[in-house]
């Protein structure tokens, strides 16, 4: 699977596997396993993790099957975030939601990470979501700290919009590598608003979250995904492809962005069927139909 | 006429004279080259074309003029634009309506323009919409090879809003020297959005199309309409001036951004009502109830 | 009092006072000399203006007051602001309401303020509102020559947006030292559309106009009003607190931005309570209960 260049000494898999829900898969460390060994025959080397998946419970679930083949931590990068708190039972300390970019914070949430993930390090480390609170002098502090002690070896951020990507990056010495987006064809926010525009101008890869709009394509009954699902359905048919998933992801992958869709699924067919998306060459007029679709109407 | 220096050896006349319309006047060739002599007198050398004008036509019309006097083409300047594809029986390649600023489009585009305009240079060509598909980097190797080749002088954007313009600018090795935006005393977006202040802060001169909001501020039933109405026409009986279209043009003359407004007719009178508005100083007072009545409301 | 450095030679004091009603309060030079003497020695030396306060009167009421006691004037900062014209007897050459950005007024109206104020010298001018009409190479010459004569010292804005301060610093041979904008617990827009973020960026304090959102949260019945008194009050209990008003100061106080809020009133009691409020150190969790409720919803 191609990859993408995100630093000298760091490359993603173009499609990421994503393990929001892992905790929803009942899965035994086996079968854990298993399913990481799937993606990395696939070519899917790039994890993607947050603390607070599962209540603060899959980056422990995915360390536990990575525990039973340690040699495999150095074919994969690991991604995972940190910032946001609510009460858990796994978290007594945290009193209510609310986000958390303090310096302590952050390192504390790493360690968590680095010992629930069996590693020695975070390939790279994201801020999770833009605090109103934030100071960035101490997220610069803790992501310098985390560097030199080899725990982080980079850092990007999630959800970030122009402003808050260009603040943190002004106090920092390195640069952020990405930032983790929603983008789908269902949702252009991030297309709208500069946000991926920045990235280009940056050089940076996004990676996208909800490229399949959370399923909301498949079965809502808003215009929009209906209007969505029957530009889907054409070009999956011109283009002999598996499903309008399929297409979902080839809409994404073909963008000069380089954008990495986030595959969020237990099931292996389905994440096969996203790395071959890499091979649907939509031309311009699919890709301005779909977007068109989704818009209500035609571009200017 | 005054002029706009937008390069050491480039500047524009103030008013700019536009071809959007060309092919619903009827034109000879005789009729053309007639109109551009006009223009010329009235120290308006700069005209504004699209590829996709008059259905891809109007470039062609200009050139055919233009081609009964080839000596003229030293006395003006030729902005086109190009990025919009849609079916057309003069383009029968194009399948569907879409942007298309991929490097082999640009170039083809100005093959295209070059051979209709009669010419052997375009002095500046302008990407016509901000394109949600766009390459930067493309668009940076196509524009520096035109460049080098000698086939344009100098590279600008149309309805790029901020992010969409450092994008691209951030991609090139040399200057960006025009933003054509919608403006008038209608269309208030662009000042209020910061793409004007973008243009000041990079010191570029704006062109403005449609300056008389299309028409709409003549005959529009639209509260803001008959309001801008009546504040037009007080200030055009306190400025002696003839009619609110020359209100409309100093309106955005006597603003320090620089704006070059773009005239669209082809009535040799109404073009030069547009010329002649450059003398019309509205004072500050003027200014702002044009402002005011265009918000409904005072600034705070 | 904490103090917030703004330059090598300048700084302010956290809590700053504010003249905007000053005409309201019916005081004579010596209430004014009181009022001033009692704000230094509860540790605010930062006074914020404008020319345009009271109807052009307020700077001059409280040079009167000043007068009394000129010694006073260097153990102050004197900030005000110009740009904003409106008919007033006090003006009779401004004709209708609008902004004047030009370097004749600016230095017109400071040769106001410095007569009216009874000082030589502004620490701070800011330009009041930002102006569609601005010529930001004029702003730059009428600051220039300001600073040059030592009439101001340093230079700033007020209610500018992103675009808006990086088009006038980018002319600017020196930094712009603050943006005096609305934010509170009720008006959270500037936190939302980037303009704190930018400070922060540039390392530049905001002041605070309105902290206490003009009082709409203590009495409005609208329902954000009615949630965020709710949430105030329940965390003046927990935080043993003297009234709403304090928590909304230390709401802004704690933020990481080092957010300088102004305090308007003319009772000794209000200005006293809100110094203290520098002394109540909110949790995040009570800062984010204060926000969600000012949303209507948590963060994501």
């Amino acid at each position: 699977m191609e990859r993408v260049q995100l630093a000298e000494d760091l490359s993603f898999s173009r499609v990421i596997h994503g393990l929001w829900r892992l905790n929803e898969w009942n899965h035994a460390p086996e079968d854990t396993l298993d399913l990481i060994e799937y993606c990395l025959e696939l070519g899917i080397t790039t994890f993607d993790h947050a603390d607070i998946y599962g209540g603060f419970l899959n980056e422990e679930l995915f360390g536990k099957g990575l525990a039973l083949k340690p040699e495999l931590r150095n074919k994969m990068e690991l991604v995972t975030k940190c910032g946001i708190v609510f009460p858990s039972p796994r978290r007594p300390q945290y009193k209510s939601h609310h986000y958390n970019t303090s310096k302590k914070h952050i390192i504390e949430s790493v360690e968590h990470s680095l010992k629930n993930l069996h590693t020695d390090f975070i390939d790279t480390l994201l801020i999770h979501r833009p605090d109103p609170f934030m100071d960035p002098a101490q997220v610069a502090e803790a992501f310098t700290e985390l560097k030199q002690e080899g725990k982080v070896r980079y850092f990007g951020v999630s959800n970030f919009k122009q402003h808050q990507f260009n603040m943190l990056q002004s106090y920092l010495d390195f640069d952020l590598i990405t930032n983790q987006i929603e983008v789908s064809a269902y949702e252009l926010e991030n297309f709208d608003d500069g946000t991926i525009n920045l990235c280009q101008e940056k050089g940076i890869a996004p990676m996208a979250w909800s490229p399949l709009a959370g399923g909301r394509i498949f079965s809502s009954e808003d215009e929009k995904a209906k209007r969505l699902r029957a530009a889907l359905t054409k070009v999956a048919e011109e283009l002999h492809a598996d499903g309008i998933d399929q297409v979902l992801y080839a809409w994404l992958l073909v963008h000069p962005a380089n954008i990495m869709p986030i595959v969020g699924s237990g099931k292996k067919d389905r994440i096969k069927k996203a790395t071959e998306a890499v091979h649907l060459n939509l031309s311009l007029d699919q890709w301005f139909e779909i977007l068109h679709a989704s818009m209500g109407h035609e571009v200017p």
